[in-house]
């Protein structure tokens, strides 16, 4: 009954490599990790650059609170253990996703340099490449967009433990990327950063289009 | 400087729809979430069919203890609690995949059927296919097998709370597909889980070559 033929099929005892997946899609999974304070612009970087990515005929795939923070994350607070735990959760799945062959995007404010070093380090550790954007909004800049009135609530004190007001943002000390929101447009950002991955090998340069 | 023209970016404020990735891949994301006793053969047919679909030219990705339990999961122990807490990890993962548009495979005991459901709830949600593949292997055939003389440690009493000796499995209610891997060869079954992802829309049916 089957129209699949099992005497074509070889009996596996391990994964795909990942140079497999990289060549059926014509790209090497990475994950660029943006950081910055809250309302600086991560989020519409990173979606404007999954749009253009998939337009270009690339899988990407952004990790945001979204998708994150009700789902796997969803049994964590904002204890200083948990907020380490978020991070640390979003920096493996995030390695899966790479290793899966993604262009993979995570858009957390991730306000510690430990807890984005050690997402580092699992990359670096199995060869794939973590890509750290800083999104360098200045703070009054961020605090006049205030989408959600959130740093209103923290001035107010109605808020506690918000980063850039009563908790602090640690700048990455050698970011792959410094993106400037304030001067540049999200689209001349994503320009940017499908130019550094073309020039770095992530995306074959011919379009697949 | 840059070769990528800007102007030619759009600004987007969301995510890239489930939709565009499904029609990039030329096939739709879903879990198939294999369960069974150890040693049931789990994992041998998951790689089997991860190599099949990239060979087919279709984006597949197995989630297994290598990958999982040293880095998502390794600050999970084997209590009842932790249990089921990795097991929710894993259904979350897996649901990010399938939302990300590969075709996603798990391949864990997962012995409780609570567990099980709660993955396939949370799949249902937000209109993504849970596929759960029983691995049907008598506990006599498995225990033969033991690679990793798993069994023998826990007849022994070596290893307490082993699924099949002193833990129990609760078999699914109503999967959505059965194998017996006594009977079938790793070929033949991945064949017919192949067939079933035709048969059900979640891969094109032209071959992609």
């Amino acid at each position: 009954m089957s129209t699949i033929k099992a005497t074509n099929i070889t009996w596996h005892e391990s994964h795909v490599e990942r140079a497999e997946r990289a060549k059926l899609l014509k790209q090497k999974g990475c994950t660029i990790w943006f950081t910055g304070l809250p309302s600086s612009g991560k989020s519409t970087t990173a979606f404007t650059l999954e749009h253009e990515l998939i337009k270009r005929g690339f899988l990407a795939y952004a990790l945001d609170g979204d998708n994150v923070r009700h789902g796997l994350n969803k049994n964590l607070g904002f204890s200083s253990e948990d907020r380490e735990e978020n991070i640390r959760r979003i920096g493996e799945v995030a390695k899966l996703f790479a290793d899966a062959g993604l262009i993979t995007m995570t858009s957390f404010i991730s306000p510690y340099r430990e807890d984005r070093d050690q997402a580092r380090k699992i990359h670096d550790e199995t060869g794939l490449k973590f890509i750290e954007v800083f999104v360098d909004t200045p703070i009054e800049v961020c605090e006049v967009r205030d989408p959600k009135g959130l740093y209103k609530k923290a001035r107010d004190g109605e808020l506690k433990g918000f980063t850039g007001v009563d908790d602090p943002y640690e700048a990455p000390l050698n970011p792959e990327l410094t993106i400037d929101t304030k001067s540049q447009s999200p689209e001349q950002i994503a320009a940017d950063i499908l130019e550094y991955l073309m020039g770095n090998g992530f995306l074959s340069t011919t379009d697949k289009h």
